[in-house]
This record gives structure tokens, C-alpha cells and sequence, in this order.
């Protein structure tokens, strides 16, 4: 497996060099919307700690990751009344890893409608800024 | 969201009322061979303790369960040569949840074969014997 890049576009977000709709920092984490979403909401969770994936990833930033996981998760179908939640986590190419820093898919689920293909269409701007506030709102009380 | 209700089966299989090609124990987690498997080496973590998905889970349950699903997903890449693995962790029924203890999905991927229908087609018991028998061995040496 390929050492960690720091030159990858979450890490780029992580420091700041880039802008992402983020709707959720704490000591551990950061959490903003995927740009190509699979469905309505599909929200990221990036631990601040550096790995490629989750198998060469420190076992201390595992817990405090699916806390902030687990807080989205919750926070997402709250927003978006949704039924459910998909929590996917690819490792290495085969996978259908595209970016290599470790990072946790939370996508909202509604009864009927399929998830939309991994790294597909680039979602507008405005959609993604609305369905932050929305999650942002929903983390707020 | 329901309550969790005890006899679904992986309550079950915990508590040894019913079999499981078991491949991991420790404290905070089991681990054995889906039964119907969306890839070759397909296993399933299951936190001892009780909840209905992620979204009641106690935060304590979250650090152990996700090491357990590292050290996992590192076994059962070493165990079949894996080019990849993906993490799969589905929230009531939208998401495709079908058994209603918190379950984490590990499946070992390979360059150019698709995943296999969740909750598709019985695997051979001696497959799964197989299989589970290779992990072990990766997960102890």
C-alpha cells in the first residue's frame, strides 16, 4: 500500500487551502458535504489525524472518528427527515477509493429512491451551501 | 425508530443459541462469515453490546467495535491477497438493514469484480469454513 500524500484534496481542506461546505469541526474531525454526492445530504467525515484508509490508520483516532460518524448519522436524518443512513468507507483503489486521505461516507436513505453512483455528477453550489445549513441546524439543537 | 428486540439473530448468534463461522472474539466484539456474502471473505463485526443500529449505539461501543473492524479489514485483506476493502454499515430498512443488532459489513475487494447483492445468495457451508479458517490463520500470524 502507497504511503499517506499529503498533497490529497482532504488534506487540502483540512488546512484551509481549499473551500468545502463544512458542517462540523471538534478536536478530532471535520465533516463537510461531498461534492458529487449519491444522494440527498451525502455528508463526509475526515479525522484531522493523517492515514491513508482505515488499515493503516492510528487505532486512537477510530473512536472519536465514528463518534463524529455516529453524530452526523443522527444529524442527517434529522435534516432531511430521512428513513435511514448509509455509512460506506472505501479502502485502496478496488474499493473505489479516490482520494486518499481516511474518510467516512454518511448518506441520508429514503424509502425507494437507490443510491446514486460513487463519484458521479457534480452537485450545484447552492444545493450543497442549503443542505449544510440544513444539517448545520439540525447539530445545533 | 423500533426498539431493539433481542431475538434478532445475531442477538442469536452471540449469545450461542444458534452457530456462525466465528473468526474474532474479543471483549467488546465478534466477528463471522456472512452467510450470504457480496464478495469472497465477506465478514461481519458485531458489537456485544445491544443496540438497533448506529444511530442508538452507546459512544463507548464505537472505538472498540471500529478496531475490531480494523484489525478485520487488515485480516481479511492479508487472507485472500485483496487488492482493497470496503466498509459497509447500513440504518434501518431505506438503507437496506435486515438484521437489527449494529452490525459492520468487511468485504475483501478485487481489481475489476463488482460487489455481489446485499442479502443475496446463500454461500456453501464448507466455503464459508474455508474462508473463515484463512482468516484466522491471517489473524494469528
Amino acid at each position: 500500500m502507497a504511503d499517506y500524500d499529503p498533497g490529497n484534496i482532504f488534506a487540502k481542506i483540512l488546512r484551509g487551502e481549499i473551500p468545502s461546505h463544512r458542517v462540523y469541526e471538534d478536536d478530532a474531525v471535520i465533516a463537510f458535504m461531498d461534492v458529487m454526492p449519491q444522494g440527498k445530504g451525502h455528508t463526509l467525515v475526515v479525522p484531522k489525524a493523517q492515514s491513508r484508509n482505515l488499515l493503516d490508520a492510528d487505532t486512537a483516532t477510530l473512536g472519536p472518528l465514528f463518534i463524529g460518524v455516529q453524530k452526523l448519522a443522527q444529524a442527517v436524518k434529522k435534516a432531511f427527515g430521512a428513513d435511514g443512513v448509509t455509512i460506506l468507507q472505501f479502502n485502496e483503489p478496488a474499493s473505489g477509493q479516490t482520494v486518499y486521505h481516511l474518510h467516512v461516507h454518511v448518506i441520508p436513505r429514503f424509502e425507494g429512491v437507490p443510491l446514486k453512483p460513487h463519484s458521479g455528477q457534480m452537485e450545484k453550489p447552492e444545493v450543497l451551501a442549503e443542505n449544510a445549513g440544513k444539517i448545520r441546524a439540525a447539530l445545533a439543537g
